[in-house]
């Protein structure tokens, strides 16, 4: 095992795998090779971070210290098992895989989770990431706590179940405010309404949670018991029943929290 | 009825009229007096933007060519009637109270209803706040379309029923989100994990929306038919079943969209 890591393979060429890769290379680090599902994947992500793609995921171990698994949760074991022996270090990227599901496959593992969502179009600012690290040893926590940290200053310790807590904060926060800004832009088309009405206010609640508690910013009729107002707004939302039941629902959570 | 509009009052003293008495000042108009059920607080809000406060809802009318009523949505009727008669032009800044409420009180009346979250702590960027105006003639119409323009340049003209669907439109995009944050926040805390380690995927998340329909920007378990994951977060939820159940159902609607 390398304890000062300066080559690094990834298997996997989807969105994390595409940021992480690109981002290591402009830190300095050499990206040995690539693997992918998809040999022409492979290849794309290659060809942009001045590596080579492998169609063996054997080929990953060729002259690297470590190996990055960024691919579907579901395939993190068969991958693991097919790299075969390793003597360098191997971390998956998964918010919600025990960090022990690479236990059989090699000595020294981890875990490198960035909390962000990642798209191809969409540019990443790695500096304000979180990334939690878990590790098979502490010379192994040290040694992916220093590729991190050339990621990001936000650089944090977690187990395999504060990591999964993480993640389920971050899928409400994230995924499911999405889910909210989805409902808002139907609601929007069905009214020929614009879409970027919504812009600013959402910006704007957005942004105030940095201010304090979410729980002190929360504003609107539930807030405020108003119950006329949510029971006009539940009835104008007549013909999309599963948005008035979601509607009444949420308004109740809101509420209780302000007896 | 004055078509050009000098001397504006306000009936009210919350977050809306907070804000918009201050920029209305800003903005060159002549604050002529304020009116709140509780007059220490009418007084505060005269002496911030040069006004002077009234004891009687009445001496509203004196030198004001529009009064703003900026009260809770269950008062209006109430202020409204109070007023008494007047020739100018009244407002009232709600969602989702249709501008009729004002029909039996006054001749020229009319809605401006500024599409954000106000709190007395935050400063509001008021050129990128939307406002809908509707108006009992076309007069009054362009009279109250001239003070929001100086307002903002985002105004847009919306009939009740039109503007209570916005509202609704709003409550999903900010208030529920808000609660979104709230509820990763508790799960943070219940973790000892710091506010903080969220606000990077939240400022992401809000951002992405402007690029394109949030739709497409959508990411997580649910969007991928993750079942593995998905029963595994509500699983690690059990200790917080209110949350597990909003958990499930939000997977679903989330499932549902990507068929």
């Amino acid at each position: 095992m390398q304890t000062s890591i300066k080559n690094v393979a990834f298997a996997g060429s989807g969105n994390v795998a595409w940021h992480l890769a690109l981002e290591l290379k402009l830190k300095g680090y050499h990206i040995s090779h690539v693997w992918s599902r998809e040999y022409t994947n492979a290849d794309e992500l290659a060809k942009s971070c001045g590596s080579v793609a492998c169609a063996d995921i054997a080929g990953l171990r060729e002259g690297s210290d470590l190996i990055i698994i960024a691919v579907a949760d579901d395939a993190i074991n068969d991958v693991a098992r097919s790299i075969g022996k390793f003597d360098g270090i191997v971390v998956h990227t998964a918010g919600s895989v025990a960090m022990d599901i690479l236990k059989h496959s090699f000595e020294h593992y981890g875990v490198l989770y960035p909390l962000q969502t990642f798209s191809k179009e969409t540019a990443v600012h790695f500096a304000d990431v979180p990334f939690l690290l878990e590790a098979s040893s502490p010379e192994v926590l040290k040694a992916i706590n220093q590729v991190a940290l050339k990621l990001s200053p936000r650089v944090y310790d977690a187990d395999s179940q504060k990591r999964m807590l993480l993640h389920i904060a971050a899928v409400f926060a994230s995924n499911y405010s999405n889910l909210m800004y989805v409902i808002s832009n139907e609601i929007l088309n069905n009214s020929n309404l614009p879409p970027d009405i919504m812009y600013p206010l959402i910006q704007e609640t957005a942004q105030k949670i940095m201010k304090g508690d979410p729980l002190k910013m929360q504003t609107g009729p539930a807030r405020r018991h108003d119950d006329t107002t949510i029971e006009k707004h539940i009835a104008a939302l007549a013909s999309m029943p599963e948005y008035a039941d979601l509607y009444r629902l949420l308004a109740n959570l809101i509420s209780k929290k302000y007896k």
